[in-house]
């Protein structure tokens, strides 16, 4: 099955709508993805995230190799039975977070080796046993194993886990079993725009469903993200989907879509909604500041999210600074409504080809505080 | 306006059906009252609180007078509003709270004076301004300010603050403004048989909306519970609903409807589901026990609540062990479902005149374990 079909282009940048599609059901692009890391987006419900508009949610297989382990998911049904999400769900290979979770990370030609954040015990992950566990999760959409570069590295660093990422993807894609469930290749190549192209090139030329641009969001100044995109996404051609992984904060996304990307994950929205703070249409707000002690207005008097619609800042402050866990869901449902709301207000002005008309209409509210 | 109907009452034994009246709605009795100590209750949405079958709840006075104060409440529309639950509230009196919660308690003619478990701060709660608070709060049933005896007490201790809690009663009742809402006396007397029947006497007399048993579940034998309910239960008419605070266990909760109590609340439900022990109808499970880890079977077959149609013991176990906080909403909902399923077969039994059957099968029930 094809992985992708553009529907619409916008006349004046690379912003573009278009579908993906699944077993599961189709995605409509530009889409972001609410990360749900341990098998729960943290603090929602399944139907709360629904009703928040999510189309598609991320696992980690990292996190879950180590706890509970796939064969458990598997015997009790898969990834969507276990944790009763019914839409698709992409997972990452493991590659990011043994890089940033992990105590030790030895990477060898074979796979790699690492020490696991939870118990300090050794495991190794390879392409093959990547796309095994994936497979046994029931993945719509699945990662091949690669190695994040750290920021900044050296050339040989850089040139090395690039070649080394391309070697394993090619292992990913033989030990697909399942070809049903979608594979994606990770372009690498650190900071430099030679190697980042040559990692696409090389992936495209494996053939894969669709390209993410990894090893972003490392610690890179922002120009370094948004030059890195313009250098890799003409590479690849319309008919696949591109998916840059881990970004990233409202503007982020709005740029990120203005250069063509089609598909985002971040934690930003669950993890500061857990933080107290609270993304609206004019900027972001901190919940526990004393000048929402009574203040009757929901978070955003624009947002007809569950959250606005039933409880004021005054309430919401008052469970925060009471240590209250509803308060984590009530934020979390609001972060992930105004996320997703503005990928569907982008995917909206894509399809009518005011994209422009959007963007400038974006950073205008953000300058008008409320 | 009247505050109680009785509408049945079994043949065999003291347990009855009724019904309590309030500008918010009609009660069924008996009843469980949720806690929903700082305006929510722990780790569930009111929808939620609703779903599982919740017709009232209860709102700590200690705390929301503390944090965030009952002024701020009242300015944005009172408890309900604040909340965003539109059944009945319960008020305590925070006699209790003062009791089991603040570090310093000194109990005067006047009032009470402590410190605040939050900050330390000191302040002074009087019959007359516990009143005052629970009218800002909008409480739908108030409770008069009393003196918790502890357990043991002397002869002395036991005489001189269950005649004090009579006398705030009385300066209670004077100092009520809104006559809308109910105000309810709290019977003490301790672990005196006498004491506790001059204590109803002597609030019967002055005349209020309905009578509570206080002073219990404060680390006294089982059976002093019943015997003291078995004393007091027939001293109130049966035109006053009969409320005992902070009780109890399912099986605690049997005993005293048997005896003709109407009103229950406890934190058992949701605190216990918060630590992963759950209620079955066939005994209690602690769900982070390794059995639970593949087993995909509900919390409990015989359930009906959000969780048990949803998610298996497995995937619960998973949340705990991860530290997930979704873990929380959904043992809570089952835990709540289960005490608030449990009164409903209760009412069902009296009205059917069949109490002594429901209470063979409730313990036969047990002893059957899964």
């Amino acid at each position: 099955m094809k992985a992708f079909q553009e529907t619409a282009r916008s006349s004046t940048c690379a912003a573009r709508r278009g579908r993906i599609f699944t077993d599961r059901g189709t995605v409509e692009t530009p889409v972001f993805m609410p990360v749900g890391t341990q098998a729960t987006v943290k603090a929602v419900s399944p139907e709360e995230l629904e009703k928040c508009g999510a189309q598609i949610i991320l696992g980690n297989t990292y996190h879950l190799y180590l706890r509970p382990g796939q064969r458990i998911i598997q015997e009790l049904g898969g990834l969507h039975t276990f944790m009763g999400w019914k839409k698709p769900v992409l997972t990452d290979s493991g590659g990011f977070q043994i890089y940033s979770l992990a105590t030790m990370r030895k990477i060898e030609e074979h796979g790699v080796r690492f020490r696991s954040h939870i118990d300090g015990s050794i495991h190794s992950l390879t392409p093959e046993s990547a796309i095994e566990i994936q497979e046994a999760l029931g993945s719509d959409i699945m990662m091949c194993l690669d190695v994040c570069i750290p920021y900044p590295a050296t050339l040989r660093e850089t040139a090395d886990f690039t070649a080394l990422t391309t070697r394993w993807a090619e292992r990913c894609l033989a030990a697909r079993k399942r070809k049903e469930l979608h594979l994606f290749a990770i372009i690498q190549g650190g900071m430099d725009p030679e190697w980042r192209i040559r990692s696409a090139s090389e992936l495209l030329e494996l053939g894969f469903d669709g390209y993410a641009l990894g090893g972003l969001s490392v610690g890179e100044p922002k120009e370094l993200l948004l030059e890195m995109i313009d250098t890799v996404r003409p590479v690849v051609p319309s008919e696949y989907p591109v998916y840059v992984m881990g970004v990233g904060t409202p503007e982020d996304l709005v740029e990120c879509v203005a250069r063509g990307v089609d598909m985002f994950d971040c934690v930003l929205p669950t993890r500061n909604a857990r933080n107290g703070m609270l993304f609206t249409s004019s900027g972001r707000i901190v919940i526990k500041n004393a000048c929402f002690r009574r203040d009757s207005r929901p978070i955003d008097a624009a947002c007809r999210c569950y959250t606005c619609r039933n409880f004021s800042r005054a309430y919401l402050r008052h469970l925060y600074i009471s240590k209250e866990i509803l308060v984590h869901r009530l934020t979390t449902i609001h972060n992930l409504y105004y996320f997703l709301n503005l990928l569907q207000e982008m995917r909206s002005a894509i399809e009518a080809d005011r994209f422009e008309e959007f963007k400038k209409e974006f950073y205008s509210r953000r300058e008008n505080k409320t």
